[in-house]
């Protein structure tokens, strides 16, 4: 998907909401788990309620991996599910990946090719060689971590390099890299009063942003400094949303959750 | 596995080879690609010649991924393979994960519960909430990035953050962290100028060692500054050993090499 195609559908839902599909057996209704693969029952029945107050799933890689072959089939699954019913949406696959250049082309190809997923996070910490075999892909975005929602973002994200701020510094180094309009940043919505900081560095990239809801970010705080002309964000729930009910009705609770946030998005938009 | 138990082994062996099961099918012999599942046929024999002259192996999981279920499969049947034959070995997942707290526990749960790796490797970039997860486990150990082997680990890895690099910065704030005793770092065969200052942080610290071979580095530069009272090296080498040989006899041939690496230790630790 191109960011332009990206950027229409925002417009279309008024809505930059993502939702994190990060499913996790001892959260979901119970009435699932007699089901063959009650992960993607879960997914599916998300998706299918919630996918015209969103225009991004990401589910986070961890939350498969944790279950072994069963939970891969399920990402393989809940993949093909979005990209044949729903193409307009927007899919990453948070992974947070990184490795040498040959290996981070491996999973380049795992995540862009085999599950054809539009975007998939990586880890800034290898440098140029380790990103830029992701951002040889043709329509596919690399999200790199810049300013993370985490206690621990302070360790060394923060800290002082030169004259910048570390995550500063990854921002600014990798504007340099080839092809570097395919990059998007993660940038956490716990650290609103980074943005404008951030804004001034990357004035026209899309940041993905985790740590509204859950984790105590506010969503008006970060668009009154992260929004651009493009709009340029991508407000994620995860828990926020899918864990609103146990109970049958989880799919519409669900929904219910997921559009008051569009709700309050669509009046940031006008 | 403890670490008294990997210096045991260490010792008995006189190696401390790591050898790197990164299998790419475009690379094995080609008699291999007809068998049901050539990955785990490929890294049976492999491991059966050679485990007599390494003290561990490392899969690197991008290489799995990029085949989907059944790389992911054949990830679990090569690390259940090594745990039943050789449980003298210690296995290391090649991850390089990191994501926030939660997340970081289900990759915690993937490979030390549920694959049953002795180990895996983490990017430190998001700090300590995003690692200390992994360092719970009673008797595993958790690998992280401090200077990698490749050209990237230029952009930021060596950068000045106060007074220190930004890889010494790591190693001193990870001293810190809860049951830090369960920590290794990766430190690049590439960059063997720098052991002697790595060295001075983490005396006694086991370091994973890539880039020996293949990428150039040398393992006598690498055990002059490396080599601690605890042996303290575990030196990797992938492509170097398992694509010696195309042919029918590439286990032998790969044993061969191996065996070079291993005199070569044998005599550096006389």
């Amino acid at each position: 998907m191109t960011t332009a195609q990206l950027v229409s559908q925002i417009n279309l839902k008024k809505s930059f909401l993502c939702i994190g599909l990060d499913v996790d057996l001892e959260k979901i209704p119970t009435h699932l788990l007699d089901l063959e693969d009650p992960i993607y029952e879960f997914n599916k029945a998300i998706i299918d309620a919630t996918h015209h107050l969103c225009v991004a799933y990401k589910p986070n890689t961890a939350f498969y991996e944790a279950y072994g072959i069963k939970g891969w089939l399920a990402l393989e699954k809940t993949i093909a599910y979005i990209n044949t019913n729903y193409p307009e949406i927007f899919t990453i696959a948070d992974a947070k990946r990184g490795d040498i250049g040959n290996t981070s082309t491996m999973y380049a190809k795992a995540f862009f090719n085999d599950l054809a997923f539009d975007s998939v996070t990586v880890a800034p910490y290898m440098g140029k060689d380790s990103v830029e075999p992701f951002l040889a892909f043709r329509d596919k975005h690399t999200i790199m971590l810049a300013l993370t929602s985490n206690e621990g973002a302070f360790d060394f994200q923060t800290k002082k390099v030169d004259d910048k701020e570390l995550y500063q510094q990854v921002l600014e180094t990798s504007k340099n890299w080839k092809n570097s309009e395919n990059l998007m940043y993660v940038v956490g919505a716990t650290k609103a009063e980074y943005f404008k900081e951030i804004r001034k560095i990357v004035p026209n990239s899309f940041l993905l942003v985790p740590g509204v809801g859950a984790q105590g970010g506010n969503l008006k705080d970060v668009c009154k400094y992260g929004l651009n002309d493009n709009i340029g964000l991508l407000i994620n729930s995860s828990r926020g949303i899918i864990y609103t009910s146990k109970n049958k009705d989880f799919a519409t609770a669900a929904a219910k959750k997921a559009e008051e946030l569009q709700s309050e998005m669509s009046l940031l938009l006008a």
